[in-house]
């Protein structure tokens, strides 16, 4: 096995994992009528091996392989992974689909581990390339008090820690948060948060274990419950993420699953690396969300009749140029990649943090625009058990007509009602504000990525300085 | 009966409306589970009266009557009903009550109406004061393509317009949207949507009625059905509005009930009039809500041990001075009212734009801050049937505990994802764009209501000009 | 004397101040070409008592008196001083004129200081008062290395103190920067940067001295040197301001006028009242400059034929809600004014710094807009000696005709290139962005005016918390 | 000659032509002290030969020729061009430097002329090359009222037009406003300002003349006039344009030195091919600028001791998010570009204005922030006359010390207020605004440059559409 089906990809999922979901343990998350829409979402990203074989498949060994889990070794490399990356979130309706995350983190530890460590890195990308392997990755610590570090939290637990070692294993507890597709992957990938100092040793660790061993519980979070109609949820009745608290109430980890071990000069080291290419995934799979915005600004103004409006016209030049400065900054962070630690290239970082920068920035007001030309139609329309009703529905057919017919408009509305207002909306507002690093995180590495030397030495000359 | 209670406005409503919801027929509005919450929201503008009989009652000829009934003769009339609004939002948790549109309107009636029509007026006013009414108001027709004005459509029902008159009455045909409070009022207020010209005559055209007059449907929107908890929904499991696409099939009003019949010059001045009310409702009905972005932002900032960060200090500053100008130009807004047409005073309309447009472009960005400040718990965090669950719960709260108990930090998070990320929040973020005029409306009334004549003046004499 | 005339205040001036201007000395402020413009700006300060005696002239024991001096006792004589200071703005072109300055740092001392030093400063008023003296104020140390306080300085001397004292007196040495109208008072009003703690004690000193004190020399900044032409310069020919490093080389006070000496505790409440009445000053003087902002908009619109535009009317809405933004909270400080310390009445500091920052805030935009309707002319265009030259005036009135005549058009260009390009442009700016505190002091004075209590209480309240 | 040196260019300036400043009439501009700055300025452009041979050097037919002369004919190409207008203006201070225009002006006219004028143009080209020509190019018509199009203006001749037209010439009449270099350059090459129509013709022309030509006068604007000290102005001592407004008074051009003759159909065309080449040499030369306003940041930061402050840390990240974005997004565009007519490359539309907005969007607040962290020395500091004089430069060595020298920090200050504050801080503002295209005509071009039938498409596809 080294392509997976989406079917084979399904069936792994039946185990022995816990999941639990609104207070109830989960049998089967594949057949779970509230969750079974996320499995196959996160399904497309096998699906694309025969869409996109030109994208989505290479050849190692001899074998058909999924290109996510080739690490980049040049500029094209990264290119052709934005663009995989960027194809499959089309098909995924602009939502992240599944193994973008798990390949960023195991480019991460081939890059900032070493020793043994590294050697267990190297053996995981193997055996998880040979079997396809779903992966989520656990980074996000729950925290507690944010003026804290782990150490100096009232509870020890709040950052995930080794309780033990033996010689053959070492022993965690503690929790990760937000950890997105846990409750559909095979195996989590655990990343430590943040830098760490003398300490902090029990804090620095990383490994990697199958979802249904013993002690790992996921509490999967219920936003977005409920059953959803294509006609109110074209979006939102399609895509959907589960996202977990996820606790590790002591779990015994085997060592050669272990990629850090106790040594907190690797944690920060380890968790910039993974943010140099979760950033770079990010900045890819947001594109199609972005052609949202703006076909969507399209069709509505023209649904309203409203197109030729001087501020119309505005509002859209400013999310074309919205969108396209995030996909310029996309493309050229490839372009401009260089080699990083053994042999793993890395997206320019400035770059990657500048596009994401931008699309961070613009979502809220994208957003607003796109609520501005839509109406108030987005919170005060009919559903789809009014549409099912002939008589209702000639009603809304006849009112809701505009430069369009009733039915387009109304289906325009739900779209971007689904987009902007709705829970849907909300999930991707918050995401645009905290995922993948917030705006002070990439403030931050923005500053840092960019050498102010030159800069300065001109302005230096011109003024007259001495330096 | 003048002073009517929460219960007796209730049973009011108890009659043979024809309400469409979901795509069937309700029964009784007041017992519909998804219907009653918003009954029971509207009902605090009964409730008013003994909780703040100093803003909410009056007596008018020995009679205790409603202060909302009273036309404003003085600045401070209308700071006393700018308070009144502001309690009664509060209670209502930052959402629109109920008497506050109807009393825009008759408000606007009393100013913009002549003849026949303004005696009808005043004589439903004095009807609706004794009777201490329930009024929606319909207002914004469906409109169909925009870019064309009523008479110019391809189906002329898209505005709603007089098909027939006779001796005693008129009968009309059309819809109105985004109707609020309809299904739960006695009465209805229709009012023209905009200025009007030769050719509108049809389209020109006022008046009131029982909500169960024959031909009069209300087909209300789902959006926001289904159970809420006070767990995950503090805000939206008690307070909800209603709105509904408004149609009027050949429905027959009597003359004694018409206000505007057929004269477009009256369109446009009644549109503006009832905006200079219904705006300075919005600025004042909004000050609970900014208070609730506030006191979140201050309570998550804690509750996650930030609160002495620069850029927390930094978003703090801003949400203070958005809200607070917002709250003094509206406070300024009544002082400065002077008055209107027939001795019925307006609050001064540049203030009253200024505040909303302040108000309108701010929201975005400050629940952009809030989001910001929260974390991504706002969208991962657990639900009702989750904290239910003692095990599951101890779970939570061991995991979720910041520099506050879990508890506390899970209700604040809810607080704050009710509010900005689930339906509720882009319930209020499409409000804050599109309700009371959008930002296209407010910009033309600034701009209409400042005269910039001293200010080119100043400028020609500094500037040597010949005028 | 107790009201000065324009000719008594400049008579004043010609004593034996040691001021240096472009590396010289200059014998007389008052007949100094390029400086004489300054003080016939400054005198605009006694010429208001005959323009409008109705706000700049009280009454006091039967004397008319500068209503400058009066300190506020009610919310209405902060109202009077709004528009008083408003009106000398006017006639100096929207620059501050003189008195306001100094009559604040009178208020803070009123309020700020305590047992003889307070004694001190009510005998200081009185005088002031009764011989209508021009004041300047130092405040502004020089500071050095800004992450350093007063004590930690490489040379100690970087902010004022004391170096000797003995039964009468204390000599100080220092430096103040930024010192308005210095060279053209009567004497200066010494105040502290901000607050101190233990070890400040030599830098916490207050007192006021005339200008021709021995030890005590003005170097006159050279920015805006130069001859100018009212056809280039219709605003900064005649209206300028002074600006002084201000260095005390052990200059001796007798100790009758010291207001503060040593005591640290009294540094920053002194330093924080006199923020409050000179902010409240800010953003009335500024009034003006809106209103030239406005009416140059409206006129180069105009003049260029593109005032019916989409974007050109959306750029003068925001200037306008801009401007009237600002005055609305302007004028609401003085009405909800309350009394401070010793009877004296202070602005509401909410709403002061809330102005101050929509103020400082908005400029740079406003001034962008007014560039942006005005045209590459700002810098292109000709100057006062092509205007001389009637065929080359010719061939310049041909070609700049617009929808006005050529000439008209030039000075409009003329005055928005004063007002946005040119030195005196640039001088603005800088004042709107650093004069009466920068944008961080205002956000620090924001969120310390602001009691977060009650909104913090009802979202408790509405979410369910335990406080 | 192919290659010319400064000298050669200077020396070629010495003619006939008729140039007028301040009123007067200027015998050589070369020699001329108000007017030496701006030549020595543009001969930097001749300079670069010796100094980056490998940008600015070519061999054509066995010559080394100047790179600017050659038309792109691959991506590479302009990728070398942008390189090579980076470093001249890097040399030049950031302001453009000379023979960008004329070269943009060149290759649209290769792009957009045919028949007879293409002809005239190749050989105009080839002409240029051998002779190493300095160009200008007159454009910008002065319009008068701009609601109005070229032949409905009162005054026909507010914009250039064909008055007579003989076998062998062409007589025009009107003149050129904001025509940069004209004084020192060679000849002018005249372009349309926009799109014409029927009615037009006499408008739609397009030409290049000697500077000499008779009829040719050059009124030469006197912004920025007056001795400037490089303490005072380190930038604008030495950088400097001469703008000038262009009459042709009946000037006779030959007719092979025409290139559209009366075909309006050409215009448009012509005017927004030199507009895509004219925005990428913008977005080239401006650069330099954008590491002023770093560099600069960086420097007075340390200087006042405030680098590590948060809010200073926030704006320095902004500024370099904004100056990289504009670099990442012109790099793009010319690794983008595309073959025009006739083989002439041209840079990607949609990315060179994106940059060019964002430039221009940004420039504001950039200027902004640098104005924030250097304090209000900006504009109180001394002059070259005060430093001139050893005791009172004394003075200022001390208390002008702050993290570093006084010396250092004075010159720092002084750099920025020439940057931002002065009058030429005012002439980048307003070139920022409006050289090279406006705000509108960037937001235009960007609409006009971008398809958004695919994500239409898109949304229509998920939306459930019937397209």
């Amino acid at each position: 096995m080294v392509l997976r089906t989406p079917d084979q990809y399904k069936a792994g999922l039946k185990d022995g994992r816990r999941v639990v979901y609104r207070g109830k343990t989960v049998k089967d998350v594949v057949e779970h009528p509230e969750l079974a829409s996320a499995v196959d979402h996160s399904a497309l990203c096998y699906a694309i091996h025969d869409r996109r074989p030109d994208l989505a498949v290479t050849e190692i060994g001899g074998d058909p392989t999924s290109y996510f889990w080739v690490p980049p070794q040049t500029a094209d490399d990264l290119h052709r992974r934005g663009r995989l990356i960027e194809e499959v979130s089309r098909l995924g309706g602009g939502t992240i689909v599944l193994k973008e995350v798990g390949s960023d983190a195991l480019f991460a530890l081939l890059r900032a581990t070493s020793g043994r460590g590294l050697a267990n890195a190297r053996e995981f990308v193997d055996r998880v390339r040979r079997e396809d392997l779903a992966l989520c990755v656990g980074q996000t610590d729950v925290k507690g008090d944010r003026s804290k570090g782990p150490s100096e939290q009232a509870d020890p637990d709040l950052y995930l820690r080794i309780v033990a070692e033996d010689a053959d294993s070492i022993t965690v507890r503690g929790a990760k948060t937000h950890t997105s597709f846990s409750a559909n992957a095979d195996e989590i990938v655990v990343l430590p948060t943040r830098a760490m100092g003398p300490g902090d040793e029990p804090y620095a660790v990383s490994f990697a274990l199958p979802i249904d061993t013993p002690g790992l519980t996921l509490y999967v979070s219920p936003y977005m419950a409920g059953e959803r109609t294509a006609f109110e949820h074209p979006l939102s009745s399609r895509h959907k993420l589960l996202e977990s608290l996820t606790v590790f109430d002591d779990v015994r980890v085997p060592k050669d699953r272990v990629f850090v071990n106790g040594d907190p000069a690797e944690a920060g080291p380890l968790a910039l690396a993974f943010v140099d290419y979760h950033r770079f995934t990010a900045i890819n799979y947001k594109l199609p969300l972005l052609d949202q915005v703006i076909g969507a600004a399209v069709l509505v103004a023209e649904a309203n009749g409203i197109a030729k409006a001087g501020h119309v016209k505005a509002k859209l030049t400013e999310l074309i140029t919205w969108a396209e400065t995030v996909r310029g900054l996309a493309e050229l962070s490839a372009l401009r990649a260089t080699e990083g630690e053994n042999g793993v290239w890395r997206p320019d970082p400035l770059l990657v943090n500048m596009a994401k920068y931008h699309f961070a920035h613009g979502f809220s007001e994208a957003t607003q625009h796109l609520i501005d030309l839509a109406g108030g139609l987005l919170i005060t329309g009919p559903g789809a058990d009014d549409w099912a009703v002939p008589e209702v529905r000639e009603v809304l057919e006849k009112y809701y007509a505009g430069a369009v017919s009733g039915a387009e408009r109304l289906r325009i509305a739900n779209f971007i009602s689904d987009l902007t207002a709705r829970d849907y909306g909300g999930y991707q507002r918050v995401l645009a504000t905290h995922a993948e690093g917030s705006f002070e995180a990439e403030k931050l590495q923005i500053l840092r990525s960019f050498d102010t030397t030159k800069a300065v030495q001109y302005v230096s000359d011109l003024a007259g300085l001495s330096r």
